[in-house]
């Protein structure tokens, strides 16, 4: 129940043993194009989609290089761990990032996302992280993001890497220009592979403005996939199968029943670890589906607590990242996830909880049943 | 027989089933560990080692991108298609790489590379690639570059992507600040992550020189190995577990019985090869131990050839690469090349040419028989 790598169902796992092909033939060629025809259904977009053999943060690191020039001003909602160190990485790279900060565990009102558009005409990009891994938040207005940079006439660039495949991201609907996120969260794939979605005007853009980097070039990632439906350089084979793989679950299950069933498996934990007595750390309007971070009571030692759910009870889950190390733990509920993950999750904190002779009201129990009587 | 990635052995593609673990956790320090320490035995360093997940050329990238400023001179010998795409990277990422030529399947003699040094008191580094894997050609001279560094005060980049495992490599001994090498060559696991050495010095004065890019800084590398042992993003797990799994088979074989096998599978495939009538295409002194480049005689279709060898005999080479499409064919032979694949490849190739209604001297195979007798 980590926040990624999550579980990965066997059926992807196995993928992995097919044969390593040549990367250079049509058996790839088919395997790749089958890959982003099937991403391209995931992210609901007509756009270009590239596999990167990377993590998520190259992918992320690819749309700043590929598109941030020296000086060009970007303007980014800062509420955590990842919007921090995304925002770092926009004014190592040369460009200005305007931070929009919230206290962790909210988002900045949309009002000052749009003074900042108001007060900075120039602005080239808007980043916004959908799903702040470090603190359970997710940005929920997304869709008006772009709108406002319709307006602006600003790029728009979602990180997702958190969070796609669990809740909702309508990519074209939404404007995003480019869109990022990665295997091993809630698309339930094993880390190594990064998808990104770039439009056709801002593919364009790219073309005519050339990066000095080479592996994280998203021009010659374009250039390959035209000319021969194949990726500039050697690509994680393996991971490919198994990521072409775990697409296929996701769209037998269907995005709307997916993202369905991370709502109700994230209510079934907000409701029933709340009645155990614990209180969520994000505020309502930002919880997340996919990320649950709870305060830790008086009383509750991160380290203890966390073991005991790992040693007793083999339940994996998270601490706090940075500031909110020892204060908040976080699970991931994402992928996978299903009755029998919640119920497990939620009754072996309850037992800690005990253990640690702490007060936890075992009503807890029926009301995330109650909950998941929807999946 | 592909010029990589190569044949991975069973026991290495199964070791990717293990469990996906949380790569925060002491389960994952305890494999990374174990993976850098044997990686150190391989290279023959006692310099950092650093998994990158990524092709080889995003380790290559690493090892610019993180040493050389706006301005910094870099003498690299060139001889193909990887040599003339190191030089570029360096020239767009803002040095001067001074390139030192010759002929696709030779080397430029040592002589002239010291009369760029003097020329240039001011190098920063010299960039070698030790196995030109477009041409089948061999840097034979890696130990006397690290003296020329050495007298001239530069930093020595050996890239031995397509080599490392496979043949005489000493990081150590020969005075190399940096090498690369990537896992689906030589080492003969599945392509994805890429090991990539790094002396005290060389770390010393990365550290004090920091880069604007993100996934391949290098300095966030050494920090999270030193201070948690992992990685600072989320490594490609199943990856790691098949590297794991296949540095225990180099190390079981033993390095310097491995090169002597690469070494011996090698001659059989030149002298064999040559008595069927072919002419090699790197010169005498030049010629790699594990990508074996033959001229094609005329008559010799690049695509009826291969297609032949493929469909008929189920024996995958590459061909040409740029310029030398069409005019050479390429066969892999590295990793997990033994006797059977060797007289697999050759009898083969026989048939296919005389397929091709061209005279092929069958005292080939007795040829390759007889050198084979030293495995």
């Amino acid at each position: 129940m980590l926040p990624g790598p999550t579980n990965v169902p066997n059926r992807v796992m196995n993928a992995m043993l097919a044969p390593i092909i040549n990367h250079r033939s049509e058996d790839f060629r088919i395997l790749y194009k089958r890959i982003i025809e099937k991403t391209q259904k995931v992210f609901e977009t007509n756009g270009d989609i590239i596999l990167l053999t990377t993590s998520g943060t190259g992918a992320v690191e690819a749309s700043v290089v590929n598109l941030i020039k020296k000086g060009d001003k970007a303007i980014i909602p800062v509420n955590g761990e990842f919007s921090t160190r995304l925002a770092d990485l926009i004014d190592s790279w040369g460009g200005t990032a305007i931070r929009i900060t919230a206290p962790f565990g909210e988002n900045p009102p949309i009002e000052k996302i749009e003074e900042a558009f108001e007060a900075n005409k120039d602005v080239k990009a808007l980043y916004a992280v959908y799903n702040e891994t470090s603190t359970g938040t997710t940005i929920r207005y997304m869709d008006k993001l772009g709108n406002l940079c319709g307006k602006y006439g600003s790029f728009y660039i979602a990180d997702a890497v958190s969070i796609l495949g669990g809740d909702e991201l309508p990519v074209d609907k939404w404007n995003i220009d480019i869109c990022i996120t990665a295997s091993q969260k809630a698309l339930a794939a094993p880390p190594g592979v990064s998808p990104i979605s770039i439009n056709e005007r801002t593919k364009k853009y790219m073309k005519s403005n050339v990066s000095p980097i080479l592996y994280l070039n998203l021009n010659r990632y374009f250039k390959y996939y035209l000319e021969h439906t194949e990726t500039p350089f050697t690509p994680a084979l393996p991971l490919y199968y198994a990521f072409d793989e775990a697409l296929n679950l996701v769209l037998e299950e269907g995005m709307s029943k997916r993202i369905e069933r991370h709502r109700i498996c994230a209510d079934a934990f907000y409701s029933s670890l709340s009645t155990l007595g614990l209180t969520p750390f994000a505020k309502e309007d930002a919880r997340s589906n996919v990320i649950i971070a709870f305060n830790y009571l008086d009383g509750m030692d991160d380290k203890k607590f966390r073991t005991l759910l790992s040693e007793e009870f083999k339940v994996l889950i998270a601490g706090g990242f940075g500031n909110l190390k020892g204060k908040v733990f976080r699970i991931g509920s994402m992928g996978e996830v299903t009755r029998y993950h919640v119920m497990r999750t939620i009754s072996s904190i309850y037992s800690a909880m005990k253990m640690l002779g702490i007060d936890a009201n075992e009503k807890a129990l029926s009301i995330a049943e109650e909950k998941l009587q929807n999946l």
